[in-house]
């Protein structure tokens, strides 16, 4: 890939956080896109603010609305479900956590800016292992969505060549987390909780990911220890 | 086509508008989507609101910003090119009002609103003859993004079908605008002028089209006799 310029999609989280510091490590000049839906909270936001001036990278905040009900990250009528029943269940169905066609939005807005900057690749943190109910994070998806740049842009018909790049779709969290640490990631900056707590509940599917990744990792959680 | 909930994109153009009272008359219970990307001016916007209240239908405007340099929708420093050039050479490159991504992204927008709506499809007005500049207005850019949804979304996954549906991808335009009157379209109401005057420029590429598609279907325009 000869353009080291890249989109990196920021949500303030682990997965996106070491991702941006893997593009910074392999060369690429990032810019990262934070998007604001009307989250359930804003701590992710300010977590993704944060991560991204520690890497020293500019930012944009896209300021989105999407449609909230049924969806437990966007409707503040629905409760966030507990994590150890799904984990005991490793249920195949799509969670209610699940925004719709939220990557899909995502990429095309980085797609649109990566176009514009005439940058090379998106990178973005999606991870098919422990989340294997959303349907945009599996590499089927994003191979799907490289067509439609190829196809569907002005640089894929030139040519020009805009990559997705996925590169922890495969693994699961405790690499991510060892990965991380060896890039130099600011893990004590990231938030994965769902609630928009002072500090993370311990009990939503993403504190229950984080606590394991962690666990099995061997390390401790810089931000909290979220016992489970 | 069990499910009669459409989404229809809306830009307060001919294509859409005609598009819409297509949708209609198959007896799709339609919800339109109508954007504001800070397009050079908001005359579109205004007719398309208009051409959704006459239909009966609800709409929705979607705020989004884009990125604006090198876009002569978007950006002001740039002049629009006028239609004549383009026209005799029947040029193949992507023309400089291409916005990047534009139809990805409203695409995704209304892929979020049908799925969480349960809508069965998307209706958008695209066409390849004129436009064959337009790498997003081709068949097989739409088959790509189909593709996208059946994979990528909980709507896909779970079978429920989303389709994309583009009803006028091979018609040109004065086939549009005789399905338009037969249909009973308000194309009084519909606003093509790339330019954001009282009324058209009759200058620009868009409204170029627009002539020559009435003059083709020998009807004559009912918001404006453009002279080209």
């Amino acid at each position: 890939m000869s353009n080291r310029k890249a989109v990196v999609l920021l949500s303030g989280g682990l997965d996106s956080a070491v991702t941006l510091y893997l593009a910074k490590s392999k060369g690429f000049r990032c810019h990262c896109l934070v998007f604001d839906y009307h989250q359930r909270h804003r701590r992710e936001i300010k977590s993704a603010r944060s991560i991204a001036r520690k890497a020293g990278c500019r930012f944009n905040i896209e300021r989105i609305s999407l449609p909230r009900h049924g969806c437990a990250l966007l409707d503040a009528h629905l409760n966030i479900p507990q994590a150890r029943l799904r984990s005991l269940q490793r249920s195949t169905h799509v969670p209610v956590t699940y925004v719709p066609a939220r990557n899909i939005i995502f990429l095309s807005f980085a797609l649109s800016f990566a176009e514009t900057e005439k940058a090379g690749a998106i990178f973005i943190g999606a991870h098919c292992e422990d989340y294997s109910g959303y349907p945009d994070c599996r590499p089927e998806f994003y191979r799907a969505f490289q067509k439609v740049i190829n196809i569907g842009t002005k640089a894929g018909v030139e040519k020009k060549g805009i990559r997705v790049v996925t590169p922890l779709i495969h693994k699961n969290k405790a690499e991510i987390i060892r990965l991380g640490l060896k890039l130099g990631t600011p893990l004590n900056l990231t938030w994965s909780c769902y609630e928009g707590g002072k500090s993370p509940c311990g009990k939503c599917e993403s504190c229950y990911w984080r606590a394991k990744g962690f666990r099995e990792a061997g390390i401790r959680d810089p931000l909290v220890d979220c016992r489970l």
